[in-house]
């Protein structure tokens, strides 16, 4: 009886570190190719953080009256409490125009290596400025973005603050600045997935875990990996396999508009997964609304891999893991307008 | 010498206590024509309040996803920071379309004698349904509505826990009930008037106490008086001299379209002044963005008064004694959409 006893003690023993080395692997491996979103927001180069300038890109964030009809902000297509998305296909712009490529989510695109789904601005600081001009969306110009915010004196003591000791500080660079100082702290933390990253066995369920396994043993991680498991590199869509136009609107060739080097025809910046259920419909065409038809396609177009539904499944749970805590943002309140205050061009 | 002395202070105390009488007496009549706003939310009538009922009617205030196009909400016109307006002459709402009349703010609002411009809806729980299904706002059904909330899994336990130890909780009439009892928490109490109203002589300064004087002796007060200086009756725009077209546009006979009564044509409810200065344009037909000039439109149409420059700016300085403190509001986290979850219709 002792003998048995002892026996299958061994037995469990073995088992059990078994089972804990094979977690430990996992966890280690996956700790090599991801790395958990950080609890206080990234400096920028050049671009130097003060709770002043903090408070100025928040108010730029939401004011409408940087767009030309004084109808859309940044929030209008980027919302704060909605994955930092709007959950639309394309965005609806100025006099209900729609954008070319689905809304990117704000949150976390500090981090990565470029902005816009064609990495055609460099960081935040260049993008911001992207928007506001674009026909489709706010519709303004750097010009009249600086004679508006002129003309609401509050900005000017607001600017002074965010950048002191500049003889002229509202200028169209500062806009951008400030509002990519904002952002920057939009970013999401403590998801389950940074907490397993950080060594907490339990903070994945079994099935995320096999989720997980997935997503490196098939190749999904060639090119979703880093700190946004994704978003650190530019990929063809349709690798492998084109899908169909429904989907790959043969139009608009990505990368290609950039570079204008044929290698980059649909080529995409690869999209951070982080929080990605949160942020329906996917890809640049937003033409795909279920995460698991999302994860099917690019097993066929990316990596040639026919996944069966228990795959499709256990991905999409390992996915949900990359839900962050979401932002918790105070509504600025902004500086009014008055009777000098260049009017709304709806 | 000791006896000029005396006389002088004897003289000066007279002056002194004259001119306390005076602001004492301009005061006490103030008080009795007006009365400050509170610091806490009011209680509604068969609506009570709940930290559960106003998380949810915030959650509701934000999420576009009530309207038919996903791209518009109730802070899309009535903006929380920006003095609860848009800041448009009329709002645009479904397809760029322009609503009919001006935004009124939604703050205070919960004071109000009756919501929008004619009254048409008796309280605020009433209004919340009018721009959902105003085909120039938000464009949606009831029914749609509800099918939409429905299919947004994390509105099922937010109803729930806002209306417990109901068999459905998820009703129109709850919509309505959560939004109002989050809009009554949306009040600015603190202004300068209101110190002055508890007692603070020094809470005016000495160009807005004459504007108080003329605003109560020209006879602005019979309209506009109560807790929101305004928003207590109605009035026919136009009392003594019809304004022009431009400004009072023929075609728009307020009240008359929810009496049929041929003595409420062109009247509307008299509008509350509270946070005015931060409420341009002007007018149900927001063709004034002056304040100045509203208050002098105000002298010659509702009292046949040609008031000079500076009584006109001396108003004006009174009108911005109503500024109160500005609600501040944390975003709400609002729940995800599901693959199921009913799509825009842009």
């Amino acid at each position: 009886m002792r003998q048995l006893c002892i026996a299958t003690m061994f037995a469990l023993g073995c088992l059990c570190t078994g089972q804990a080395s094979a977690q430990s692997a996992l966890m280690k491996q996956a700790q090599g190719l991801f790395k958990p979103i950080p609890t206080t927001a990234p400096a920028l180069p050049g671009n130097a953080a003060t709770p002043a300038k903090q408070e100025l890109g928040k108010m730029l964030y939401f004011d409408t009256r940087l767009s030309e009809s004084h109808a859309l902000s940044c929030n209008s297509c980027h919302m704060i409490g909605m994955g930092g998305v709007d959950l639309q296909e394309t965005s609806l712009g100025h006099r209900w125009q729609h954008g070319g490529r689905n809304a990117p989510t704000v949150y976390n695109a500090v981090f990565e290596v470029a902005q816009f789904w064609d990495g055609r601005a460099k960081d935040l600081e260049a993008q911001a400025g992207g928007p506001l001009v674009n026909p489709v969306e706010m519709d303004t110009t750097p010009e009249h973005v600086i004679e508006q915010l002129k003309g609401i004196p509050g900005y000017t003591a607001a600017f002074a603050k965010a950048f002191p000791g500049v003889a002229d500080p509202l200028t169209f660079d500062n806009v951008r600045k400030a509002i990519a100082v904002f952002e920057a702290t939009l970013i999401t933390p403590n998801a389950a997935f940074d907490r397993y990253l950080k060594g907490s066995e339990e903070a994945l369920d079994a099935n995320q875990k096999a989720g997980l396994e997935l997503f490196i043993g098939k190749g999904c991680v060639a090119c979703h990996n880093g700190i946004n498991v994704g978003g650190s590199m530019y990929a063809a869509f349709g690798v492998i396999e084109r899908p169909g136009a429904e989907i790959l609107p043969p139009d608009d060739k990505g990368r290609f508009a950039v570079t204008k080097t044929a290698s980059d025809a649909y080529v995409f910046r690869a999209a951070s997964l982080r929080n990605v259920a949160l942020t329906p419909p996917y890809f640049h065409s937003g033409k795909v609304w279920d995460l698991r038809q999302a994860v099917a396609i690019m097993g066929n177009s990316q990596l040639g891999a026919d996944l069966n539904d228990g795959e499709v499944d256990r991905i999409t749970d390992f996915l949900g893991s990359l839900t962050g805590d979401q932002p918790q943002v105070m509504l600025p309140i902004l500086p009014p307008s008055v009777a000098t205050t260049p009017r709304p061009k709806p």
